[in-house]
């Protein structure tokens, strides 16, 4: 079990890394100095975490052990010197984002569980763990939103939570269920990354173009 | 009393709603995913309330009643398959909004009084329960924030939140003063809607122009 | 010791001001209304202190000590009327935003540490406090990001927190660790304005264009 449990450490870790790699490489094509960058990295390693943390009345977890944040400062000054390598491994990145993704999700659902939040609740803290990092680092970057893109990404960490919950809910051991929803969210991933897959978008009906909306949502 | 507190839950709740339409009509706006629809509609719907809680030291209100989050995903997801219908229903939404915003209003502030604060506080905290969604709404969807609007919005969530405090503070009762205080904003609200009536904006002196601040100001 | 308490808030309340004042200059280069400079001048001057106290698990400072919100709601007023003069007097706004960083670098910094943060974590509280209602400020109102800005400024922040945790940690006694830190913080500010001094920020390494790397980063 104490095996298990450093294994999940280390992954959790790594989850960590991976997205503030993807911070950092934000400031570097932004051309920022170090400290933006550690800064970028920072919130998106451990931006998701925290508001989990918070909204579920829990201690913050990188408070209590900063190796987290270590961890997302070395992340990111290795970028700052080495973004041309990592540039040029942009596909691993993609996949060890992937696997942060689905692996966030999948402790953030757990960690919501834990703390008696409902299936919903649950499910909602495990996608904020995942995406919200991100979706504050395209915001602090002037990057479009993560929300934004057509690919599938945070759908396929709430497809995840969604698997993990109701694995859960009728029964099945969590370990079990935890790995269900990483399968889960990891494939949903893999899929819309090699075959480029995103759900259908919002279109106008017949008869109403984009212009005409705007002139009433707007109230122009 | 029970019939009174019924009754308050359900406006909550079309509060919570008619601000999570909002926010996905934004998405629809912008040709969103239906995950993307009911991010949207979440942050608007439960964000203001969120850090009104936090703030506060309370716990989140949603984690602990979920009906919020549920009304919120079935509000985005009705806005993605019937967007169409309620965009010509918008004066509907912008009166249904309206009513939000006082009764949020009203809520939050009544909110913080309890929780010990003082009349500023307590003030500041009906404001932010009133507009923070909005304003996370906007950020999000790239949308030009609620804070440029020129229109009266977040003025009458002042008002109405002054009434408040200042009713309680002189002694009324507090169901009284709440009905004052959302009476007020709802009042101002309706009057910058039907007129389009809004705050004098700041304006640079004679002889100096914007660009002349912009330089002294951007030390440029 | 009281009177050197005293001091100390009156210096507090004199840095929430000086951020205040930045934020309500932003909403006069916005040509927004008086309450949205409230807003901008609220946010940025009880933000960072505020994100904080949340993420030490300690009660929000303001909602117990109402005279920083007050404290910046008049600082913006002022600027509604005033923004005219206090353009005028650029530099020393400039500088009063110089002290105001290093003040709340060191007393978030000192915060942490009393919360029973470790050095790193404490590191992230002092700068943290001094850089977040700037950012958000530069958020709301659709600025270019304090974390872009070429100048140091958050850098400067880094270094006093360092200073002040490294010497705490090597035993030297809290308030001189705190004025190291503040001495620390001021200069390279002080610095970076005077010369405008600047981190080296990243550059592609040769043979390696921008748009290549976006490509890469992107996956184009």
């Amino acid at each position: 079990m104490q095996h298990i449990t450093s294994i999940i450490t280390v992954v959790d870790l790594l989850a960590a890394a991976a997205f503030a790699l993807t911070g950092a490489l934000v400031a570097s094509r932004k051309q920022m100095d170090i400290v933006a960058f550690c800064w970028l990295g920072l919130v998106t390693g451990i931006g998701g975490g925290t508001v989990r943390d918070l909204l579920l009345g829990l201690p913050v977890f990188w408070v209590r052990e900063p190796v987290y944040v270590i961890t997302c400062l070395i992340a990111s000054t290795a970028v700052y010197f080495m973004a041309h390598i990592l540039t040029s491994r942009y596909r691993w990145l993609l996949w060890l984002d992937a696997v942060g993704l689905a692996l966030v999700t999948v402790a953030g659902t757990a960690k919501g569980l834990d703390a008696g939040a409902g299936p919903v609740v649950a499910i909602v803290m495990g996608v904020i763990t995942a995406a919200l990092g991100g979706i504050i680092r395209d915001i602090l970057g002037h990057e479009p939103s993560i929300i934004l893109r057509k690919e599938i990404y945070v759908s396929a960490s709430v497809a995840g939570a969604l698997v993990l919950v109701t694995a859960a809910g009728i029964g099945v051991a969590r370990p079990l269920a935890m790995m269900f929803g990483f399968a889960i969210a990891l494939g949903v991933r893999a899929i819309a990354i090699t075959t480029g897959w995103s759900l259908p978008t919002y279109r106008p009906r017949a008869g109403r173009t984009m212009a005409e909306i705007e002139k009433v949502t707007l109230g122009k």
